[in-house]
C-alpha cells in the first residue's frame, strides 16, 4: 500500500514547495531561503567601489551610463540570445569583468528562461508579481588581489577561480574573488540564480538569502576538439566557449591537424592549408585564431592548440612529400589507426627545419593567450619508419632514441616560446621517452595509466575513453564490403562503443584507484570530441550536456562534501535538467536527458530506488 | 608492392573522373552519360501539354507567367533554403504537379549544392563554363492515368508511385508516371541530378543522357514519431515531412499521445490537452493537424495518427480519473514499462461513451487525409487490471475477451468513419485478439513477430527494434540511487542498446526468412522515433539520415537488382554522403556518416575489403 500513497502525498507536496536550486556545476558550500527578490535593469554594479558601466545590446539602457566604448564594441553571435559579449583589445581586469557583468545581467534578461520544473501542468508555484516586489538594489563585486600577468593564459593552479557570493533578503548582492576569472565564475552561478517570470514582465531568485562559496577541485576542466576530421567554423568554436564558460569548463584544447586535413593557415608556410585544407572556405586565419583565444580569455577559457606528430601528420605530405611517410599507405591498418597514414621522418634535418619555421610562425601568435602547447605522440606505429630510407626498421630499439631527440628538440622550442609541452601518454609510457617535469601528460587508455603515469611523477590530464570520450558509440565511418568483410564488421558498432551517457561520464573519477601523492598530480581532464563523424551540425547535441556531466566532476568533484560519498544521479539529474533547459535558451542545442514529464515531475518519478 | 602502388594509381584516376551519380534512395533502372547540361530559369515546363506556372519566391521570377495565385500562397519555412512549398486549399493533381516543380526548381537554384566530391583539394573535377553552355529545353510532364481521389490519402498498395524519367543530350528532359505522386517522386530524382556550378552562377547535369525506370519495392515507408515524451513545434514536422520526401518515404505515423502527455486538442473533450498537455504552448490544435496533413499531401506523405490504448493512456487520468486505472501507480515497473503508468478501465462504459466522443470529434477531421487510424495497443500489462474495481484480476482468461470487445468497437468506429484500423503486434500475438482482414499489425519485437504475423494471414508493417529504433543506445532517462541501485543500473545503458547506425539499419530485410507468400504481406516499414531522449533540438541529427538508409530498403529493397546480391554499403555509402551535404545545404541537420576525407576521396580509401 505505501507504494500507492506516495504518489498522492507527492502530488500534495509539489503544489507548494518551490523547487530546488539548480545550480550547475553545484558549488562547494550553498545555503539559501525562500525569500523572492526582483532584479531589473536599476541594479547598481560596483567593482571595487567604482561604478560598473555594462551595457544591454537589445536596447539602449544599461546600468550606469551611456559608453562609447562598449556600445561600439563588437557584439558576436547577435542572433544567439546571451552569446554576444565584448572584445577590447586589451585584457585590463576592469574590462574583463565589465564585459562579464553585461554577460551575465543580458543574458538573465534576454534568456526568458521560465524553467519546466515551474509551470508543470499541476503546480503553478512562482511569485505573485502583483502581491508587491523587492528589488535587488546593489551588485558589489570586490576583488581582493590585483591580477597576475598570468591570470588570463594560466598553466594548472597558477590562478585562483574561488569566490564567495551572497545575496541578503534586503537586495544587496556581494560578490568576492582573488582573481577577475572567480569574478566571472561567481557571474555565471549568479545568472543561474534568476529565473523570467512567466508573465514576461520580471525576473527573479526565489532563494534569498543566499550564501555560496565555491572553489574548483580540479584547475584543468576542458574539452578537446578535434578540427581536422571536420572543419568547424569559427562561430561553432565560440558559441562552444560560451557553453563552456557556463559549464565552468577553463580549458579547450584545439586539436587543430591531423592526418586527414590542414586547415591552419601558417603564413610561412602557406602551402600547408593551400594544399591541406579541405577546402579554402575551411581554414583558420592567425586572426580567426586570436579571435577564438581572446574570446575564450574574456570568459576564463584558456584555448590551447595541438599540433599531433610524429605520427596523424599525413596531411603535410600534400605540400611536402619529403618530409612524410607512408601517406596513404594501404591496407592503413597496417601502418596507423585510420586513413590516410602518415608520419613525420625521423632523424631528418627537412622535417627538423620544417619544424623549426612552423613553431617560429605559429607560438609567438599562441603565446599571449596560451600557457600551453601540445605536441600530440599518439599512436606512432612502428612500421612507418620501415619505409623510411633513412630508418628502415620497425625496432623499438632504433626508433626510440631517434623519438627521444624529435621530442626533446621540439619541446625546447615550445619552451623558447614560453609556451610548457603537452603530449599523449604513449611518449612516456609506451616509447620510454623522457620528457621534462613541466609536461603535461594527458591519459586516454584508462585508469591504469593515470596510476602509472602519476606514479612516475607526471602531472596528468585524464581523457579516459572508456567514460569521457563523446564521439563513441553511434557506429563506424568505414564501409565493409559484402561477403566476409561485412561478416567481420557486423553490427558495424565502432571501437569504443557504446555511446558515453552522461550518467556514465557523470560516474567517472579521474583519482579513481590513486594514493594521495598520486592524486595530487592529476590536473583535471578532457572530454573529446573526435569528429570523425561529428560535424558542425551535431556538435552542441553531442557536447552538451554530456561535456557539463564532466565539469561538474572536474568543479565540485565526484564525492559531495555535504554526505563524504559519491554525488547522486538523483540529486543531480533535475539540476541538469534544468542546466540544460537554460542552455537551450541560450542558444546552444542541448541534448535532453529525460522526458518532459520527469523534468517537470518531482525527481522520484523517474527514479530506480532499491 | 600491390598495395603501395593502388594510392598512386587511383590519385591519378581521381583527377579526371566525375564523380558518381548518386540519387538516394537508388531506381531500380538507371543509366547515364557524361555530357554536361544546363538549367535555368528559362526551362519551359508542361504538364499533360498545358503550360505549367512555377514560382521561384525567392525572386520575381517564374517559369512561364506571374500567377497571383501561386505568388500569394503560404510560403512556408522562409528561414530555410528550399522547404517552403505551396499549400492549394484543394487537392486537384494540376496543384499538385505544380507545387512540386516549383520546390524541385527552386530547390535546385537555392541550395547551392556544390559536393564534396567535386572540389576535393586534389581534383578540380567540375565543367568549365566559359567553354560553352548546352542548355535544358523543355521539361514534358505526362501523367498516364487520371488520379483516383484516394491518390492523396492511399491505402497501401493503392497508389501507383512509379515513373520513367529521361534527359536527352539535346536538352529535353521527359517525365511521365501514372499518378501525380509518381510525378512528385520523379522531379524528387529530378532534383538530384543537379549542382550548382563553384563559380555561382551556373545549374548543371554532368551525367546526360539519362534514362531511370523506377517504382518502389514496398508501398509503405515511413517515420512513427512520438510527440507525447517531448512535443515536437509543427514547424520541426512540417521539415520532416520535406526531407520524408526527399528521401520518398511516404508514411508519417504521429504517436501524438501516451501516458506522459496529451497535446491533441479535442474541441469536443478541451479538459483533455487543458490538463493533458506539458503546457498550453506544447498543443496540437485543429488547425496544426490539417496543417500538417495537407502539407504532408502535397508532398506525397501520408499523415496518420495514433491514440495508443488501452494502455499508454494514463494521462488521460488528469482530466477523467474515473477512466483510468495505475495511473503513476509505483513502482512502476510492477504496472508498466515507464512512468506513469496509467490504462483504460477494460468492460467500463465510461470509457467506451468517452471513446465515442473522441473519435466523433476526432476521425472526421482525419479522414480527408489519412486512410489509416493507429489504436496502438502495445505494452498492456496485466496487473493494471488487479486495480480495477470492476475486474480485479490479471488473468488472461477473464482479460482477453475483454480486450477482444475493446477492440472490436473501437476498430469499427474506426471503420466507420472511413479509416483502416493499425495496432502494435501485441494485440494479435499476445493477447490473441481477433482482429479484421482490413488492420495492418506494427511489429516491433522482430523477425519471429513477422513470421508469426504473416503466417497468419496478416499485413504487416516491419519496426524491428533490432535495427530500426532510431532513438535506442544513448543512455537511460532513469535516475539510480546509489549503492545497490546504482550497480544494477551500471553503465547505465538503455534497453535497447548499441545505436542503431545506417549500416545496421541498411542491413536489415523487412522479408528475410519468409516465403514469397509471407513477404507480400509485409506493406513496408516505419523507422521509430520514441521520444524519451529526444527533443526538436535533437530530432534532425538523430533521424537524418538514418531514416533515408531505410528509406533506401523500403523504395529500392535490399537486395540489388543489378546483382541480384545485397545492397552493398560500399557503393552505398558515397550516394548517401552525398545525399546528406544535400540535405544539410536544404536545411536539415542531418548527422555525417564519415570524415569529410572520405567524403572528398575515392570510397576505397575508407573501406574495409578482404
Amino acid at each position: 500500500m505505501s507504494s500507492r500513497l506516495l504518489p498522492l502525498l507527492s502530488l500534495l507536496l509539489v503544489t507548494v514547495l518551490p523547487p530546488a536550486a539548480a545550480i550547475w556545476p553545484a558549488p562547494q558550500s550553498y545555503t539559501k531561503g525562500n525569500t523572492t527578490l526582483y532584479l531589473n535593469q536599476n541594479i547598481k554594479v560596483t567593482y571595487n567601489g567604482a561604478s560598473v558601466c555594462w551595457s544591454h545590446p537589445s536596447s539602449t539602457e544599461n546600468g550606469c551610463c551611456l559608453n562609447e566604448e562598449l556600445s561600439n564594441e563588437n557584439l558576436i553571435h547577435q542572433q544567439l540570445p546571451y552569446t554576444y559579449g565584448y572584445s577590447p583589445s586589451g585584457a585590463s581586469s576592469k574590462e574583463i569583468v565589465q564585459a562579464g557583468v553585461s554577460r551575465a545581467l543580458a543574458g538573465i534578461f534576454d534568456s526568458k528562461f521560465v524553467p519546466w520544473v515551474l509551470h508543470k501542468p499541476n503546480s503553478k508555484f512562482e511569485p505573485d508579481v502583483y502581491a508587491g516586489q523587492n528589488w535587488l538594489k546593489t551588485l558589489e563585486i570586490v576583488q581582493t588581489a590585483e591580477d597576475k600577468p598570468s591570470a588570463f593564459k594560466p598553466l594548472d593552479n597558477e590562478v585562483n577561480e574561488s569566490y564567495n557570493l551572497t545575496i541578503s533578503t534586503g537586495g544587496d548582492v556581494k560578490l568576492s574573488a582573488v582573481s577577475s576569472i572567480g569574478i566571472l565564475r561567481g557571474l555565471e552561478t549568479f545568472t543561474q540564480l534568476f529565473y523570467q517570470h512567466s508573465t514576461g514582465t520580471s525576473w527573479y531568485t526565489p532563494y534569498a538569502p543566499v550564501s555560496i562559496q565555491d572553489a574548483p577541485k580540479f584547475p584543468h576542466r576542458g574539452i578537446m576538439l578535434d578540427t581536422a576530421r571536420h572543419f568547424f567554423p569559427v562561430e561553432d568554436i565560440l558559441r562552444t566557449i560560451d557553453a563552456m564558460a557556463w559549464s565552468k569548463l577553463n580549458r579547450l584544447h584545439v586539436h587543430v591537424t591531423d592526418s586527414q586535413s590542414w586547415p591552419l593557415v601558417i603564413p610561412a608556410l602557406p602551402e600547408l592549408s593551400e594544399k591541406g585544407a579541405h577546402h579554402p572556405s575551411e581554414t583558420y586565419s592567425p586572426a580567426d585564431i586570436e579571435r577564438i583565444q581572446k574570446y575564450g580569455m574574456h570568459r576564463g577559457v584558456e584555448v590551447y592548440f595541438e599540433i599531433d606528430m610524429p605520427g596523424h601528420i599525413g596531411v603535410v605530405s600534400l605540400s611536402h612529400p619529403e618530409l612524410i611517410v607512408a601517406y596513404n599507405e594501404q591496407p592503413y591498418y597496417w601502418w596507423c589507426a585510420q586513413p590516410p597514414c602518415g608520419a613525420f621522418k625521423l632523424n631528418n634535418t627537412a622535417v627538423d627545419n620544417f619544424l623549426g619555421k612552423l613553431f617560429d610562425d605559429l607560438l609567438p601568435r599562441l603565446a599571449p593567450y596560451s600557457a600551453y602547447f601540445h605536441t600530440g605522440g599518439d599512436e606512432l606505429n612502428k612500421n612507418d619508419s620501415m619505409l623510411d630510407d633513412g630508418i628502415r626498421s620497425n625496432s623499438s630499439e632504433v626508433l626510440q632514441p631517434l623519438l627521444q631527440q624529435f621530442i626533446d628538440t621540439q619541446h625546447s622550442r615550445v619552451r623558447k616560446a614560453g609556451l610548457t609541452p603537452a603530449v599523449w601518454e604513449e611518449i612516456p609510457l609506451d616509447w620510454n621517452v623522457t620528457i621534462g617535469k613541466d609536461t603535461v601528460v594527458q591519459a586516454w587508455l584508462g585508469d591504469e595509466s593515470i596510476k602509472k603515469l602519476t606514479g612516475m611523477g607526471h602531472k596528468v590530464i585524464d581523457s579516459n575513453y572508456n567514460f569521457w570520450y563523446l564521439d563513441c558509440g553511434r557506429g563506424q565511418w568505414l564501409s565493409w564490403e559484402n561477403g566476409e568483410a561485412f561478416k567481420t564488421g557486423y553490427p558495424f558498432n565502432d571501437w569504443c562503443n557504446p555511446v558515453k551517457s552522461w550518467r556514465l561520464i557523470y560516474s567517472h573519477d579521474p583519482t579513481a584507484g590513486l594514493t594521495p601523492e598520486e592524486a595530487k598530480l592529476v590536473l583535471g581532464g578532457e572530454v573529446a570530441v573526435w569528429s570523425e563523424t561529428i560535424d558542425a551540425m551535431t556538435l552542441d547535441t553531442l557536447v552538451w550536456p554530456r561535456a557539463s556531466a564532466a565539469g561538474e566532476v572536474l568543479w565540485s568533484g565526484r564525492i559531495d562534501p555535504a554526505t563524504g560519498q559519491n554525488r547522486s544521479q538523483i540529486e543531480a539529474t533535475p539540476r541538469l535538467n534544468e542546466f540544460r533547459e537554460r542552455m537551450v535558451k541560450r542558444g546552444v542545442r542541448a541534448s535532453p536527458i529525460q522526458m518532459t514529464f520527469c523534468v517537470q515531475g518531482e525527481a522520484w518519478e523517474c527514479e530506480y530506488v532499491m
